[in-house]
């Protein structure tokens, strides 16, 4: 077994050069959504990264849209699949950030970004890890294959047909080691090893050419009342979505999952913390039935309300049109080709054939993968022999990604190991990672490259 | 009985000279809800309208916001009050206009702006009126007392204590002449004897100190849905308020209201042309039975939603905060204090102790007068000599104003008479009105002066 003595010695004197290269890369505002320059200049920093690290890089063909980087480095029999990206979500509300989302700022053993935690950190952490290995330990044991893209948080609309087209290449990979990961409240590492699906839209009513007086208001159609009363029918006030027929594609957990969801604890006091809810969880979930809902069932999300008038005071207007901006999250087998066909029925038997489904084509299919797979042990033991408390295995994030995409239609199995705490505030203001984490989070990089290299129970 | 042959052909031959003041007042972008230095100017600008019309000005102690403006002129038993306002609403959606909104444009016999209907159109036909009367026919016959606010599209939060100030001076008003009236959708003028009542709040939710990501949406409290959950349980589908206990403090229609609401006519085809309903009216109302929800019982309206991602594309957050902007349409004996109490008390039985009603303190009582008084007769009796069809009389508007605050606190009755038309977009884009009725609107008021005046049947 290999002595990391120098690797960690090396991590910790260069965490400081390390984290000032992670805040480099969050200076750069490369919002997806936005399709600004910065994503380029997001791509060739990452690239900058990778060379140091000694990964060759070549951006896939794709023509629209920031590149794909596809890494190379090291040799060997086993084959290491790294998947991360580039850009971020967008930052607003932005008079809720503490410090400016794109100015990286240090408080009280955190770094404040945005993207930070998802997933700028565990990208410079893994490259930091790939180059401090060959500074400190030597030539890398494996192959890594490392993808990275720039479009995760609008749906990975390119990596539908990149991983469709690069199947030979993405199938030489013995695993996968998917973007993120976080502690959880109890400070246990959480390792996931699937996805929720997702599909983002927009339901849209018109009931009218124009705005009216809404001294008319006891007659004419509203078009915000008509949008707030088809959402009423979707989801029930305690989480459940009850689209017609929906929960009828949902698969049952497996044995082995029903064991890990078992081992997953749920500490609904912490979130309350974290959170402030003002009326606790949904349907006042606790406990297992929390896991069960949050890891195993469909969501439904209204991401946004758009109708009418949103300035200061009072505008008595009846709004001609009205949008929700929204999205699903999946569980196998429930595709979001299924749950739009079912969304449009339900709808439609309920006489809203008048409110329109804005389908964003952003696809993502629901994927699991094995706990007994080479990669899911692998990370398992490197986290052990890093982390004070033990990991705690997932069936899946409550999250989304092209897992399927990338991986599961390769062949390829899939565990997360990652950078992140409980209170990381991913997608939301003040979004930040503990620098202690982000050390230690280049260390069970560095055990994993070896882990994975010598696991041959598979 | 006076010949009016004089004054008609001074108000043919000055018609031009007439739409270029009130184009020049729809410049002036007044928009009392953004309290604007505009404001001043369009008090100015009806100042000088006043002036040329021969009616002395001062006004009004009015120590925050636009000043109200008291006009008065002419001698003689009767006074005839006047009530007008030069303030307009916000003029968004901006893009649906064919012309800016305050770049007044003539198009197809009509003039286009913001206000020129609601109701700057009015008061400069009226001024017109009585400066041509007293240059064609001689002096006023009566006492004209013009009140004229700048606040009455934010709720004319001051005139509540002009009203109750005044008392004295309003008092001494035989009848008031309101400020709008409109030609249906077959053509006949309306004359509204009364207004309803109106409260503008928000209900507003947070569910959470901050954004969450949408991935945990199975468990996690969501304001848009917490909002939308609250608005379904207030009002029917059928447009019907279901706030519990409301409709106990609705009166039943007297028998003379009984008799005009009979004589009301109902064009839900032409509605449905003007507006281009996707579904019709609400609850496929037509008829007698949409005139009674129409003008007889309260309304509900939500004016605007306000929640999460507007941009463009998708964010997948779950939203901790989101507004609904509303108002309430009230009819006697309810009031907004009786409804505000309904309302908290509605939410807090269903557990939505949570939402918060934020109430804008806008509130105008509901009010009706009798068809009986001599300013209804009169008005009726002006309008017949006029208009090619006769005059409709309905015991309300379904609109509101500070007819109470004004008049009927201090005994004053109250009709209407207006230069709109069906289709003048009132609070909407392509707001107008139609240069024939701007035209006959002035000939109206030239005969009121004099009916007014010489009814001694009261």
């Amino acid at each position: 077994m290999t002595d990391f003595t120098a690797f960690d010695a090396a991590v910790e004197a260069q965490a400081g050069d390390v984290l000032a290269q992670l805040a480099a890369l969050c200076r750069i505002p490369s919002v997806s959504a936005e399709r600004g320059p910065a994503m380029l200049d997001a791509a060739a920093f990452v690239q900058t990264l990778c060379t140091a690290a000694g990964v060759a890089t070549e951006p896939a063909d794709q023509p629209a849209g920031p590149p794909i980087i596809i890494g190379r480095a090291g040799s060997g029999e086993r084959c290491l699949m790294i998947y991360n990206h580039y850009d971020v979500q967008p930052p607003d509300p932005l008079d809720e950030w503490l410090s400016p989302p794109f100015e990286p700022q240090v408080r009280d053993g955190k770094l404040y970004a945005r993207g930070v935690s998802d997933n700028k950190g565990d990208l410079v952490a893994r490259l930091a890890a790939i180059r401090i290995y060959q500074e400190t330990v030597g030539p890398l044991p494996l192959r890594v294959l490392y993808v990275i893209e720039g479009e995760e948080e609008v749906g990975s609309p390119f990596l539908f047909r990149f991983g469709e087209e690069q199947g030979t290449l993405l199938s030489e990979a013995d695993g996968c080691l998917w973007e993120f990961g976080s502690k959880n409240a109890d400070e246990n590492p959480v390792i996931c090893l699937g996805v929720k699906g997702m599909a983002a839209f927009d339901l849209r009513v018109r009931t009218a050419t124009m705005d009216a007086h809404s001294g008319n208001g006891g007659i004419f159609p509203n078009a915000a009342w008509r949008l707030t009363e088809a959402l009423d029918s979707l989801r029930a006030p305690d989480g459940r979505v009850i689209i017609d027929g929906l929960l009828d594609h949902v698969r049952q957990p497996t044995e082995v999952e029903e064991r890990l969801l078992e081992s997953v604890p749920f500490n609904h006091v912490a979130l309350q913390a974290s959170y402030g809810f003002s009326n606790g969880l949904l349907g006042g979930l606790t406990g297992a039935a929390a896991v069960r809902r949050w890891l195993m069932e469909p969501a439904l999300n209204v991401n946004g309300l758009v109708s009418g008038y949103s300035g200061p005071g009072s505008k008595t207007v009846i709004p001609a049109q009205a949008t929700a901006k929204m999205d699903m999250r999946l569980v196998p087998e429930l595709t979001p080709q299924i749950a739009f066909g079912l969304l449009r029925e339900h709808l439609d038997r309920r006489g809203f054939s008048d409110v329109e489904i804005i389908d964003h084509n952003d696809y993502l299919m629901p994927w699991r993968t094995s706990p007994d797979s080479a990669i899911a042990r692998a990370v398992t033991a490197s986290i052990s022999q890093v982390s004070a408390l033990p990991p705690i295995v997932q069936p899946t994030s409550p999250g989304s990604g092209p897992m399927w995409e990338l991986c599961g239609r390769n062949g390829v199995p899939v565990a997360s190991a990652g950078v992140s705490w409980q209170d990381s505030h991913v997608h939301a203001p003040n979004e930040s990672i503990r620098i202690a984490d982000f050390v230690e989070g280049i260390k069970v990089i560095g055990r994993l490259l070896e882990q994975f290299a010598r696991d041959d129970n598979e």
